[in-house]
């Protein structure tokens, strides 16, 4: 049966992928609904077929995720009087919110009618893709089978950290959509806070010494290799995909992902702990590289760094979720596995249902705002001064591959130059001068290559982390203000139960757990302090010994250069 | 007695000095001539009365030089017949002239009336002042009581080498002079080898090895010391000049000159050498140096190198100009020095009759042309590569003490302000990074000031270097015109005979004088190429090494800096 379907999006069709350009507003004949892979085929009106992503067409496929939305929007409608629209943090800048006079806004818009509630954006849906936004050419991650692989069609041409700034557009696309799910996060953060009865009490938090509280951390600190990138192919060749080697030190057992499997699980993560653990994105899309090895070399280097930051989270790492990511079995224990995931009640908000300061006092109001008024004005300092270093890192970066070694080699040829002229005096004993003088132009265009290859050395690490740095600073406005949004409710509670909205008991667990998500937010920043002291420890430490090494090297060679020439 | 004078040149007063401005054509009464230092005292149409440069106004004054330069230009009368007025050689490329159609060129023009024979524009002082060219603000060297002094009235606000190449446009300037002056070389070439009799013979070229005719070398280098500029004034403090201590090696007693005794020594060597022996130019007045200590430094390190390149000459530093300059005992015995030397006739082309190719064979005239046409490429192509490198080490400069460290210090404060927004955490343990990472940041502010102070270590003296040679080889076209003019007199020998203008042993004496001239050439050349040598490897040597100890230094800081951070 052959169904008529109308164009959504712009979408250019890879040369020699059998994939078929289509205009906005076009009307296609879909020909085969059964391709897989989030494809489908489709003929135009002057009869050319070829491969459509299913995402940009407008179909009126049922599936269990619009369902589940649908479901969703229905319950939102029961809490919808204290829902909050918070559009301020909808925008580009996810720091906005928080502004000096932003709690004001908070209480302000407090009482208003969620934005979009009619249009279903509240769903669950709407959060995994990211909201309203131009869907991207892959499938979210509710699609089960969707095979269509987004590793080889989003490769761009880029090198350095230039093209990275370009790239950046990605990561902020992704930050927005964090903005816009914010919507639902604080909806829930309501539910969380006012009626639902914790359960299941599994991460502990506890007081750790003077830096206070912690998270209970396992005696066996969880690690894993990401390696190995190997291509494969599906649809008869007609889709290439990588697949990375992860090997937990746990195990020592290798399984084998690909990126959207990593992409499954990022998601899976930030639903479940995204409001008490700023779950940082996975590197972009559009990572830089100029060549296809390089592009997975990098992409690898950035899921080995995203892993070990969730292997080195307590919370994380002991989760179902993340252990069944490295234990893959089988695919029948993988899908069961999966499922399961995507089914997880315990996510948002309700992660903090979970959690149990052992032995911890309650912390009063004013305590909980102070602690998060800390963390959010250093996460936001801190953020700056990223951001700050990775500019000028960048700046040095292109100054180290472009005009310097331009330089050095210009340096070396006038040198080399001046030495062939002189060697054409015909005057005897020239040699003692011109071998030396060749040597030392030589020298120079060395030089020329070690300064401009030294930047992957060094800067590149120096860059890495602050870069995944930046990703996880991104990530704190979204939890910083799921406990804003707690706070702002806690001080509302003695009007709600003057209006009787809420009781005097229901009043006293609010305020309980406010402290408790003071208490998570404490120790999540202590953890992060503490990896932070650790991995900027350490990238200095290696930044400085390679630029020590770089500098001795060039001394060396100067030295060497400087030995052949003679004194008379 | 008032006189009335008519203003030739415009003149804008430096404040506080007393001066008068005055506009071109503007009519000015005389109040004393008896100022003297090359100032006349003068009141215009207002009234106001102040000092004047005697050169910038036309007044009937009658001095020795003007009566010199009237004879000079009567007996020039004698010889127009064959002097030529090589135009091509005026412009501002002095190789210009040696172009592959240029012999072709000589030839055309060999016949022709010289420029300016009848404005007096051949006349030694048109010679001393540079021509026709306006006047600068200082009085020729035979002027012998002159004592304004240029060396404050000409210091420009500037810096580095950019600003030395603005300073190139009055090395220029002299070269041009060079250029005009040919005229008269030219003329004079034909007096010498045509009609004038060798009469002194006073240095020797002889067989040195494989190397080819040398110089006779005196057994004791000769060598001296410019040092401890001090400042002086005159006319009851309205003049400032600045003396330079010169000590010879030979007698260790210092003498005391100011810049205009290094320009007279400088025009009497040029005019008695400049034909055989390429005279490098003074340092420019418009040297670099934003402040007066700067200038007077660098005109002094620049004076040096001059000093010493002549010392090192065994021509010139044997020379009795040359040891007057070196061994001033009394003002008298000085000025009586200068008069002689003023007065000596073995000038110009006439030093040729000085010199004696010891137990050397005539050479033939395709030998010579040979030698010659050898020479001119040599010095061409070096000319080129000098440029090349001071070219490419003035943006070196630039960056090196422009971008490049401001890029560093941004790194260093980057690095800074990270650390203080760590410390602003409140987590405990913070200052095993923070300690660390602010000494990383001021280790970059470190090594942004030793980037930018480097080039002053060792750039400077490669660009000196270069800069030298520069103005030595822009010496090289004048002297080899000479050897070349020489040549096509000689190829016209025949057609003398056969015209009857000149007798068989004329020209048989003639082959023999460019033989001579051209052994004098080779001998020059080969002075050139083992100072070249010499200076090359010496200035490579110091360059090497303080590059090699710079980015030890640099090194040295870094692994100081890694080594604050800890493995924890």
């Amino acid at each position: 049966m052959e169904t008529k379907a109308q164009v959504l999006y712009d979408f250019t069709a890879e040369p020699g992928n059998n994939e078929l350009s289509v205009r906005e507003g076009e009307t296609i004949t879909i020909t085969n609904q059964n391709i897989g892979g989030g494809w489908i085929e489709a003929k135009n009106s002057r009869g050319e077929v070829g491969l459509v992503p299913e995402d940009y067409i407008e179909t009126p496929l049922i599936t269990p995720d619009n369902y589940k939305s649908h479901i969703d929007q229905t319950d939102q409608h029961c809490f919808s009087e204290m829902a909050t629209s918070l559009s301020t943090s909808n925008g580009n800048d996810p720091w906005a919110v928080f502004d000096s006079n932003a709690s004001g806004g908070f209480s302000n818009n407090w009482a208003a009618q969620p934005e979009g509630t009619e249009t279903g954006e509240t769903s669950s849906s709407a959060w995994h893709s990211g909201g309203h936004g131009h869907p991207q050419a892959y499938q979210g991650p509710g699609a089960e089978d969707d095979e269509w692989d987004e590793e080889w069609d989003d490769v761009k041409t880029s090198g350095g950290y230039a093209e990275s700034e370009a790239g950046e557009g990605g990561a902020i696309n992704r930050g927005g959509a964090h903005g816009s799910s914010m919507k639902i996060a604080l909806n829930k953060v309501l539910i969380a806070i006012s009626f639902y009865m914790m359960r299941v009490r599994i991460y502990t938090v506890f007081q750790g010494g003077e830096a206070g509280p912690v998270w209970a951390y396992p005696d066996y600190q969880l690690d894993c290799v990401v390696a190995d990138p190997k291509k494969g192919t599906k649809m008869y060749g007609l889709k290439s995909y990588i697949e990375y080697q992860v090997t937990p030190t746990t195990t020592n057992k290798p399984v084998n992902h690909r990126y959207k499997h990593f992409d499954w699980l990022y998601e899976r993560l930030l639903d479940k702990y995204g409001s008490a653990i700023p779950i940082p994105c996975l590197p972009d899309k559009q990572v830089t590289g100029r060549f296809e090895e390089e592009f997975i070399k990098m992409r690898m280097e950035r899921l080995q760094g995203w892993m070990t930051r969730m292997c080195r989270h307590p919370v994380v790492s002991s989760s179902e979720v993340f252990q069944l990511f490295l234990s893959y079995k089988d695919e029948k224990d993988w899908k069961m596995g999966k499922r399961k995931a995507e089914k997880d009640e315990t996510v948002e908000v309700m992660i903090f249902s979970t959690i149990e300061p052992e032995g911890l006092p309650d912390l009063d109001l004013i305590e909980v705002e102070q602690k998060c008024e800390q963390f959010n004005r250093f996460t936001r300092a801190m953020d700056d001064g990223v951001k700050d270093l990775l500019t000028i890192g960048n700046e040095h970066w292109k100054r180290c591959t472009g005009p310097l070694p331009k330089e050095y080699q210009r340096i070396g040829k006038a040198f080399q130059n001046l030495s062939s002229v002189f060697n054409s005096s015909g005057y005897e004993g020239e040699a003692t001068l011109t071998d030396a003088l060749t040597a030392a132009g030589k020298t120079y265009e060395d030089i020329a290559q070690m300064v401009a290859e030294q930047p992957k050395k060094d800067l590149h690490f120096l860059m890495e982390t602050n870069n995944e740095y930046k990703g996880l600073l991104g990530c704190f406005p979204d939890t910083i203000g799921v406990h804003k949004a707690a706070i702002e409710k806690v001080k509302e509670a003695d009007k709600l139960v003057a209006t009787g909205k809420i009781t005097t008991s229901e009043k006293i667990t609010m305020s309980k757990r406010a402290s408790t998500m003071s208490y998570a937010l404490q120790a999540e920043m202590n953890h992060f302090h503490s990896n932070r002291i650790y991995d900027y420890n350490r990238v200095m430490q290696q930044y400085l010994e390679q630029q020590g090494k770089f500098y001795e090297m060039i001394a060396e060679k100067l030295r060497h250069a400087h030995s052949q020439f003679t004194t008379m």
